[in-house]
């Protein structure tokens, strides 16, 4: 079963000379898009997960797959938070409202999680109405006290924009910025190529700056100076500068300085800064800074110098301790926005009428969660603390099988769900990749799949710097016996091209 | 509170001139796309809403606010199909499976309540995880399977795109086949704004096409190939025609022949047909005719003619019975596309993902409800008609009010969820409206929101033939006391500007 392959046969050739669409008419822009996490590789991964249920493959050297690809939890083993589906489980069926004695007693439900769930109906009247596009006003405010909670700053629900998932509002939001060809918008390189393929939908310029691997993966002042200058010189109008912060693929968290450097780059610059913190609560090693609350202390020193700045912050409730991909829920804050502006944006995102209403939901249970003393308050904290115990967990038990491998290097966890480990490969397997027309990493990374059935995404999908060659894997999946796979692969590998 | 404003207050002019972001320098698409449906009047009645809610309307010559603007079933008194709630409840939080014993003694859920919920969940483990970017392939067969029995002809999953709503299969489609600024893709006129204001997004040409307004709202063939001859002859690269079947504003149902002309017009000029037919189930005359069926006879007959037409069929869960707008979730189904294209379908959508999950198990249920010898198809049964018939009743209930108003004609209701009247406003009415800047229509609208507390959309937000003037209004309100207003302003209207 081939994912993205419709019709299995093309059509005649008198009949596709007919054709209006062919790969020549579409849209160039989406053609010249690329993103590879659920490219060539994901595909073959599922084509042997398809065999393997069918019991078709024994002729593979693995029983499973693996997808350490995608940042998917609850497709592996990470159960939901037991509150937010309780709590979804009445919004979907309002009528059970009046059986709270049933649910009380028999089936483990406290009473908070109706009192939320009356809350968020009283607020949206039903999940399956239209909301307000920026999302339901409710909602925007438990978004607004979070936020003021976090940074100790005030947070306006104005300001907040509920949205499909942070990826419809990283679309949203270089959708309103890019506004000529020329228009350049600086992405950190490795990133999440949500970024690069929306430039290329839009065909504006991305103006690519290297992330300091040498100083686990923080910002480079240099280098974004210079990726900046080279940009200007070239004609580039560049107009922002993407930060994600905790990072995606590297996991880095930047330092108080690093943010800070940033900020003020742009102001001297004029840049809108858009800030991808969606792994905010993935942060194994110090604090998670936000970009607002560090704009906020810059402008209480300074504010001549700081006032002006436009900054965009994104979450989700995708990734975290949530894990809530499937249900598409997430939000931006606009800071510093101009309201003409602002309200361009609103028209923008009432075209697509409104983010998903359950998701909504969920976006105000992450944001607001059980309170200490609250009844599901306990069972909340369990889990909670649970995922994160057992991620962290298995960031360091994937980090230690890295150190066995020869020519790999990785850098100790820090955050978000992803590892990208560094490797260096023989000679002869960069020779071997070239002859079978494949980047080295993505050769290396068909190998690993093909010997073990983990599924990783080879650096070149994020960028890096030329020479240098990475994968991604998440360390979500289970157990250890799949990174032992790895570490016995690597070892063939090797030895095959020694 | 006011909508779509965020900061109240724009930044001092000294910050002002630091910002980025102005109307001047963000994207001049974003700001040329027109969406009228959440527009200034929609605005306006959600303000009369907060101040009724607030106890601050004392001065309103209404009570309550009627939204008569959005086809939003569930905003208003519309309740939903209780079996996709129970499903729905069940796979939020699967935890309930092992109780299903309390569920069908104490709460009213049928067995095959819980089989759907296990045969879903088997399908995407679980409703918070990323499903494959075209939706979960169990639930694009159980798509297919409903196409098939609708029209009579095969369908492949393959090529079923499940999507966040129609509307952003739209979006989809017209990204891919707009390829140039010179592009052009036919539009119904009336249409639903999302074309016209996805084209202005895209940059790309709108070909309008007048609905035939003396018939019925037909389409007319001589008008499609006066609009397509006009965009030839200025440069425009006509690639697609867009027909909206069931009708949006319109609510006419196209005739056969309207339909089989559109495909033969478009089989000669070479054109992809888009047929949006999310009202397919809203049809109160005759019987519904699908474009993928009307294609397929057409190819039957004559496969050389007709054999290499490319077809977008879209469907949605906002609309029919079904009524989750909020939920989003929908479908497109590929007829005749060439696989190098489907597969730049995928690679778009992958970018943003998948479609949310939840929105992509209510689609199956929608194509696979309850059926006849199934525990719940009575209650599903009686739910279903009885919407149906209460649409039926409240469109003819306006229908019948409508009558009573001087100057405004309107077809007998076809189907859909809206009224699309013609109205003749006395001459003294329309100066006025020139005076205060505003379209005759929308200044009608305006003074109907004001003394009513309706909110409806004036024709202009859909286009409208030059010197013709329509409101639209959907029939979702309860009850008939709303109507009786509108008359009853319409009298005063009228008698004002004698």
């Amino acid at each position: 079963m081939s994912l993205h392959r419709s019709r299995t046969m093309s059509s005649s050739s008198s009949t596709a000379a007919k054709k209006v669409l062919n790969l020549d008419s579409i849209n160039p822009r989406v053609k010249a898009a690329k993103y590879a996490v659920r490219g060539e590789l994901a595909v073959r991964s599922e084509e042997y997960r398809a065999r393997l249920a069918k019991g078709e493959g024994k002729d593979l050297p693995f029983d499973t797959v693996v997808a350490a690809n995608i940042g998917n939890p609850q497709q592996l083993d990470q159960k939901p938070i037991t509150f937010f589906r309780q709590v979804a489980s009445l919004l979907e069926n309002p009528g059970l409202l009046e059986h709270e004695d049933v649910f009380t007693k028999s089936l483990g439900y406290k009473s908070d999680v109706f009192e939320r769930a009356r809350k968020l109906l009283k607020e949206v009247k039903s999940v399956g109405a239209y909301s307000q596009s920026q999302g339901a006003p409710g909602i925007r405010q438990s978004v607004a006290e979070y936020i003021e909670r976090r940074d100790g700053y005030p947070a306006n629900f104005e300001d907040i924009y509920l949205s499909n998932g942070a990826s419809s509002g990283v679309n949203t939001l270089l959708h309103t910025i890019c506004a000529r060809p020329e228009t350049g918008i600086m992405v950190p390189i490795p990133q999440y190529p949500l970024y690069t393929a929306t430039l290329s939908v839009l065909h504006t310029r991305c103006v690519p700056y290297y992330l300091n691997e040498e100083h686990a993966w923080g910002t480079s002042l240099e280098s974004i100076r210079t990726a900046y200058d080279k940009a200007v010189s070239e004609g580039t109008d560049v107009k922002a500068i993407a930060v994600i912060n905790p990072g995606n693929p590297t996991g880095a968290s930047l330092s108080a300085e690093d943010i800070k450097s940033v900020l003020v780059f742009a102001a001297e610059r004029g840049l809108v800064v858009l800030a991808d913190e969606v792994y905010q609560t993935n942060v194994f090693v110090g604090e998670f800074i936000s970009f607002k609350k560090a704009l906020r202390d810059l402008q209480k020193e300074t504010p001549e110098e700081y006032d002006h700045i436009e900054l965009a912050s994104l979450h989700s409730i995708s990734k975290g301790m949530v894990g809530e991909c499937g249900h598409r829920g997430g939000y931006f804050e606009l800071i510093g926005f101009e309201p003409e502006v602002a309200q361009e944006v609103y028209k923008f995102i009432s075209i697509q009428l409104c983010p998903p209403v359950i998701g909504q939901c969920i976006v105000e249970m992450m944001v607001n969660p059980p309170k200490e003393g609250e009844p599901s308050y306990e069972l909340y904290r369990k889990e909670y603390d649970g995922i994160f115990n057992g991620l962290k967990q298995r960031a360091y038990a994937l980090y230690e099988a890295f150190k066995k491998m020869e020519g790999v290097v990785c850098d100790e966890p820090q955050g978000s769900m992803y590892l990208f480990p560094t490797i260096h490969l023989p000679p002869k397997a960069i020779e071997q990749a070239k002859k079978e027309g494949r980047e080295p990493d993505e050769f290396y990374c068909f190998r690993m799949l093909d010997a073990t059935g983990v599924c990783v995404v080879p650096g070149s999908g994020f960028g890096q710097k030329p020479g240098t060659l990475h994968f991604r894997t998440t360390f979500l999946a289970p157990g250890t016996e799949w990174t032992g796979r790895i570490v016995k692969f690597h070892q063939d590998f090797v030895a095959e091209f020694k």
